[in-house]
């Protein structure tokens, strides 16, 4: 399991691929964000984005399941305060393949809570042209190795 | 409709009330966010959220489907390039009860897309108690009046 330790500057997580379909981006859109873009395969083509494209809420939201099948289920994650930034740089459209890593940025001990560090990550989402589609900037919390886990 | 023009820099549009229930915070979680504090209630007692707590990308995603319901979905937007910082300062825990409200921070016609201006937004979620829950600032795209709509 990872604890805070492991997450030296450097250290990258690549993602495994993942498809996104009209199905799951229907159904995120209607719930979440249901602008004509996300809902409709005509007005997606229409709009500024060229076709049935994910919300960028959705695309983030894949990219947090792309991050704990590469690292962080596996962890002492504690959880993130919040996002330093979110560039959503290209659409997401029906048929994409999704990849990506996550690269640490640095790593420092919680003064305010003793046994916890926070580690800042940058994560890169890319399609199957390898372009980039999203990118952020983030900090998660986890528990130490000698807090005794 | 809402275009462009009509986003004055102070004008505050405020969120209706969303309870925020167990069902659904289970189930985003098992779909993008497996981490026991959100997947469990025991689990999320013990972390230091307090309680089965929603992950962070689901409390955003609500925020934006309060968004759509508060003045987005009756608007001329074409989207967003990003989100420049979210903060989540405070656990969603399950039976809150959330509202909030956006404020035009600045807004500016796009130079490189004639007929579109950028709209600068803070954002905040609050719970029931009046807490905030999280903060966020975006922009977001749309269409002016002038265009042709």
């Amino acid at each position: 399991m990872l604890h805070f330790e492991d997450f030296s500057p450097g250290r990258r997580f690549d993602y495994l691929p993942r498809p996104v379909q009209t199905a799951e981006i229907v159904a995120f859109a209607r719930e979440f964000d249901p602008q004509p873009m996300h809902l409709d395969e005509e007005a997606g083509k229409k709009s500024i984005l060229g076709g049935l494209a994910a919300s960028g809420w959705h695309t983030s939201s894949i990219g947090m399941r792309m991050m704990i099948d590469a690292f962080l289920g596996d962890s002492t994650s504690q959880g993130s305060p919040g996002i330093e930034f979110m560039d959503w740089k290209r659409p997401v459209i029906t048929g994409d393949i999704l990849s990506g890593y996550s690269i640490v940025l640095d790593a420092r001990p919680l003064r305010s809570k003793p046994g916890l560090g926070v580690v800042r990550f940058r994560n890169e989402i890319v399609n199957q042209r390898g372009e980039t589609v999203a990118v952020s900037e983030c900090p998660i919390m986890f528990r130490m190795r000698e807090a005794g886990q």
